[in-house]
């Protein structure tokens, strides 16, 4: 089942909020922004009667003082009664709420499920945000010593420079790639061109990591309706195929992983989806991959199999991943430009796949796409969940 | 798959903190505990090569600064490396952690999976624990407005006395009888036996419910190991079949409720179940149902079915949910005298179930117990998760 590249879920609905600002929402509201698009991409759905569970990515209750999110949202969205559940996994939550969504339609229990996730970070202080995020990372042996997410990637990134021979300049082209894609997303956060001499000339935040060189601080919403691929032609014409699936950890601490340029997460989580749907790495069109921080993409372009260890740098220099290059990488604009409200970020990805899956992506749309990529990481990646996607021919 | 009282999933290990005071550990250490114990109890099983998936229960990232949870246990238990996804449904986080594990053996892409749950929460004041705990209410609409579960409860409380003449004395005496089974827990928070003289003596925390009212607050851990119900006997000969399982909502907020005196989520979730496993209620012999307040568990008798509306009072009356009685409710200790380290709450009712259905409660052991149930609930009901377990003969 699902095995050698057969579907294992459908898409047949998906919806986002603009992500950004909203100012005044509850984070309730702004998920209620992304189902209802969902919903309306999905007519032939009654989500009252056909609903039959919920899996929420919700990163951090502190940011509205609100736990308890998979009734909430049910509540709220009109679904009261479904079973519906707050998954986390740090800014992984919604692509681990998306493994539990398939799990869910596998299973034979739930026929169409809801997975989605949402944030609402930016009433709050930088400090405030900082904090909030750094639960993600070890608290004995991480937080409590006063090291925050720029500072573990800005170790991961000096490990790779000194390794691999990358340059700030490379990481400055990959910030500069996703604010090229994210200025043609209507919905990404900072809608503007970035160019490499900006992000170059932006103060420190983390040596060698600069303040273009890092995600945004964002509100949002996003969801994806999954159900039995059997069921798909009930609902769409265009569903969207989920061919591989893999989830895996690694160490939560970045002292005690074997490598700091190379997650062992994201390289177990994706053999797996590449086993599953039977593929090769140069076999993907497009991918959507967890740009924290500009590093967190390079090194995912080599644990996801896009180049080999250490050639990172040099794919960027190629243009491979840009638009019209080989394989576009965050076509969306990424966590970087389009924004990145932790807990809606994983679904955010799967959105993006299936408007270009669906030749909906408008001027960022990939030509001739057929299969894509979702790679979505918690903490500094001691969670990485990869998805596989396919349209149907 | 799973209906008419087939096995969904066996219970092939399971294990448990004590609950109470753990000064100096980390709520990763408790769960070692609970995972040493499962383990120690299914000796076959290798965990490093055959576990696939972990659900871990756990309310509040607040407790500890520490989100990421499923990460963090699976490096500190060996088990760096497998997907491990935190679950969150307030108090209710395990027993839909368990939901999940459900579905994701069900899958066919994890045969074996570890669902559990923890919380360490004695070290914080009895404010901090009162605020993290309302996280669990709605916030603009009742925690914004001073409310917390005590009062919630209260207010549940006091709308049963005036339907239906419930009384203080009722709560009472389900307060006695909790701590009459825990008194025979080792593993209980509370050992003591405490009279009904004394509930009815201690101070109101919110009119009508009184401190014996309210269960504790703990530190603990628990957790279950799943498996196919096929591959059950490669790895025990005792294995406790899941044979019904459901999982609703109610409104997030009381205000909202079609009523005070029944929960939603409760009736959804348990009619669901008890189809799944095609019985009655008065088919089970023994349940662990979710007693955060005394009051909480008298509803629970009657939207399981156990009693007709408005006749809990009754029920208690007559005996029959103490030990001895016909259907002993809470042999544990429950909530109020095991305690309730809230994440770890529910899986921790299904280690009783492990427990009385392989005959290993000791002194609370309820004679030819053949079908169990468990009740765990979110915040003030909005989330139920129901299971029901039954052995082999």
């Amino acid at each position: 089942m699902g095995l050698n590249g057969k579907p294992l879920v459908s898409i047949i609905g998906a919806g986002m909020s603009k992500f950004g600002k909203h100012d005044g929402l509850l984070g309730r509201e702004i998920f209620g922004l992304a189902a209802t698009e969902a919903f309306s991409r999905c007519p032939k759905l009654d989500p009252k009667q056909d609903v039959k569970a919920m899996f929420i990515g919700h990163m951090g209750e502190s940011y509205e003082h609100q736990g308890h999110m998979g009734a909430t949202i049910a509540d709220w969205i009109g679904l009261r009664g479904v079973a519906a559940t707050r998954v986390e996994a740090a800014c992984g939550s919604s692509g681990a709420a998306l493994r539990t969504g398939i799990y869910a339609v596998l299973s034979g229990l739930s026929d169409v499920v809801i997975v989605g996730g949402v944030e609402k970070m930016t009433h709050r202080t930088t400090a405030e945000v900082t904090e909030y995020l750094a639960m993600a990372a070890d608290y004995p042996f991480e937080q409590f010593h006063g090291i925050t997410f720029p500072g573990l990637f800005a170790m991961m990134a000096t490990a790779h420079m000194n390794a691999y021979g990358t340059t700030e300049q490379h990481l400055a082209k990959i910030a500069s790639k996703n604010h090229h894609h994210g200025a043609l997303n209507p919905k990404a956060h900072m809608q503007k061109e970035v160019p490499v001499e900006t992000v170059m000339g932006s103060k420190y935040v983390a040596w060698p990591l600069k303040l273009y060189d890092c995600s945004l601080i964002s509100d949002g919403a996003s969801c994806i309706i999954l159900t039995k691929p059997e069921l798909a032609a009930k609902y769409t014409d265009q569903p969207v195929h989920i061919v591989g699936s893999g989830q895996a950890t690694d160490a939560i601490g970045l002292y005690e992983r074997d490598s700091l340029t190379s997650l062992q997460s994201t390289k177990l989580a994706s053999k797996a989806a590449y086993e599953m749907a039977n593929i090769k790495p140069e076999q993907v069109n497009l991918a959507e991959v967890h740009d924290c921080f500009t590093i967190a993409e390079l090194i995912a372009y080599e644990d996801l199999g896009f180049c080999a260890l250490g050639e990172g740098g040099k794919l960027v220099d190629s243009g491979a991943t840009s638009l019209g290059g080989a394989i576009p990488v965050n076509t969306s604009g990424g966590l970087k430009s389009k924004g990145h409200p932790v807990g809606a970020t994983g679904t955010a990805q799967a959105y993006e796949m299936y408007l270009q899956l669906t030749d909906q992506a408008d001027k960022r749309q990939v030509k001739d796409a057929k299969v894509g990529l979702t790679h979505n990481i918690g903490g500094s990646g001691a969670t990485a969940a990869v998805h596989i996607y396919r349209r149907d021919q």
